[in-house]
């Protein structure tokens, strides 16, 4: 096990009717509120007007960024930073999944920074600090609702990053399980698959003896095969999506990370599809997933797909070890499949033309992963397979 | 799954030579500081002499509480509060294990209480702040490090009572595994029994649909099975002392908790064992839980203890359900046995004379346990069983 550094402030208000103590808990940061949602969503299930209600009714003043993409554009944090200068705004309330969130920590940051925001999402180091944060959750995947992450994209040059800063993690979040009811089959398919894939990039790690966190990864693994499927197939089902939205939270809140040595794979290859294609990041997640899962397994890291075979799929121990890891891929492979993910880039409109583009562009910083470092090439046969 | 709010905002700075932080991590709460530890074994594995250089080479004036025993006492508290009023302490460093970060805890919180310290145990709802604390923890067991209780002895009063408050959860704690290198064999294997309990208490729960939670919970289950024997075998083994020592803070930091009803049993049968007798808390616990998972386990509850063999002991699902939990009872059982836990209460100097007191003491303020309640006569039952 490595050494780390635990640190995970971020208040949560978790299960139905939490709402209530949204007027208290901003009063604690603020009192002039920026108010961030995307697509309208939240107007159509009652989330809006209830937070408005709210609002309203304790004499908290808000203005409103709406809009924001499901990869969130830097144009949208540049709005909302403006926004917040103009009315002196003092507390940023994003309500929706993590793309809300996201614009909003780099919103938070980008306040206090003079220049232009896209040099924070480059250089996090820049960021020295953010306004406060609380954030409603409205879909179970990306975590940022406990973490100091975001990842913002820019269409101009076709870029989608990931930056962060421990000033940018919510003080609070609210999670009531009840405001993803309306979440539809394909988005909570896709953000199951995304929890999963926050959980593998830390599990499948070249760090020893981090027993600990590697059964603490597969017990949220194990509620996403619980959970995924029956939230598909009875949206209201209460336990499914509460399972599945604490789920989210503790996938990438740090918990599973700390004390192992990660460097992540999937996430940034796909983040290249997102940013050439527009993808949904869960669906491009999952189609790679399988084919570099394939791709990775050698004699070197076989261990730790035995190992999540048996303790993930209840595979037989006893039998072989190459068995057991072709047998832990093909399941996931099937998991995914159940939850109408599709397996192929061409499915989701992506062809040959820009593959070696974006397996360069994944690797611009240098190799992938630490468990079996992957380097354009290795990108690029990973992309191939998956066509 | 229950409604919850989720607060764990104790910063954990965990490996080997993390001792290093401490000034800085001092310096942002106080400048004068009350060094609370126990019976020396700190002086003699070297941490105190650490902490000392790094106190005074950092110009931060310290006084010494020490002598605080294993079950600690409220007379430890009255002294360290003394200490703190004379001496304007602003700061509270316990270096050792439960009792030394407990009795910290309650000399924090009655800094700020005019009356007598013994009120504040008695009745927590009259502590209103705490003065700021940051642990060194020196043996995995009781979570004190991560949390806001405490647990204090009475001896004149023959009362072991638990206490709380959100402005008790420590600041900051440093868990350097090689610190519990020493940790005596008997001391290693009473810790890896109060994490399991504690583990236990929250798991066996008539909580339905807390899925992630239980999955969790025998993560930690597994971790000390995985590693207790070892640490015992092998003191100097950093992978099982780590593991050991991050499982006994994630098993009551809240984690396990949230989200599930619990009225704790095991542990306030234990607490008079150890008020009475003075017994090693860890020890009682190993004592009274198989006895307490035999006499619970009925119709009802028979699910949850299928869930713990299946889950945690690889019981084979297609056995008949009574068998998979006897089996499971008696693997807990023979795991014990395995830790050199005596099995029988007379083992420990207990007799028949004093049960019926301490099964009565024990549920004073009703029953124990929501998952089958127990009242005094049950647990005196559980008592006579164990005898």
């Amino acid at each position: 096990m490595k050494n780390f550094n635990y640190s995970i402030p971020t208040e949560i208000f978790f299960g139905e009717g939490q709402i209530k103590v949204l007027p208290e808990q901003i009063k604690k940061y603020g009192t002039k509120v920026l108010l961030v949602y995307g697509g309208g969503s939240i107007k159509k299930n009652g989330v809006y007007s209830k937070v408005v209600e709210l609002l309203n009714s304790n004499d908290i003043k808000f203005w409103e960024l709406s809009g924001v993409d499901p990869n969130p554009r830097i144009t949208s944090v540049r709005k909302g930073i403006q926004l917040c200068r103009e009315n002196n705004i003092d507390f940023i309330l994003p309500v929706g999944g993590g793309s809300s969130i996201d614009c909003s920590k780099v919103i938070a940051a980008g306040y206090y920074y003079e220049g232009e925001p896209w040099d924070i999402v480059l250089d996090p180091s820049k960021i020295r600090n953010a306004l406060p944060i609380g954030a409603i959750l409205t879909l179970a995947a990306t975590g940022s609702e406990m973490n100091a992450g975001a990842v913002i994209t820019n269409m101009d040059t076709n870029e989608k990053l990931g930056t962060g800063n421990p000033s940018m993690k919510p003080k609070f979040s609210i999670l009531d399980p009840t405001y993803t009811f309306t979440v539809p089959k394909n988005q909570t398919a896709a953000g199951t698959v995304d929890i999963m894939s926050h959980v593998f990039e830390n599990y499948f790690s070249s760090t020893k003896g981090a027993y600990v966190q590697n059964r603490l990864s597969e017990s949220i693994l194990k509620t996403c095969i619980q959970y995924g499927k029956l939230a598909m197939e009875e949206p209201e089902n209460y336990e499914a999506r509460a399972n599945l939205m604490w789920a989210s939270s503790l996938a990438l809140n740090g918990l599973l990370g700390y004390g192992k040595e990660s460097r992540w794979s999937v996430h940034p290859m796909e983040h290249e599809l997102s940013a050439y294609y527009d993808i949904t990041h869960g669906v491009g997640l999952g189609i790679l997933t399988p084919y570099w899962m394939e791709y990775v397994m050698n004699e070197t890291t076989i261990d730790s797909f035995v190992e999540y075979g048996v303790n993930v799929w209840g595979i037989n121990p006893d039998k072989d070890k190459l068995q057991i890891a072709k047998e832990a891929i093909e399941k996931t492979k099937e998991f995914f499949i159940s939850l109408d993910i599709p397996m192929h880039l061409e499915e989701v409109g992506i062809g040959e033309e820009k593959l070696e583009t974006m397996a360069k562009a994944a690797t611009r910083h240098g190799s992938l992963g630490l468990f079996r470092p992957l380097d354009s090439q290795d990108v690029l046969n990973i992309f191939k397979a998956a066509l």
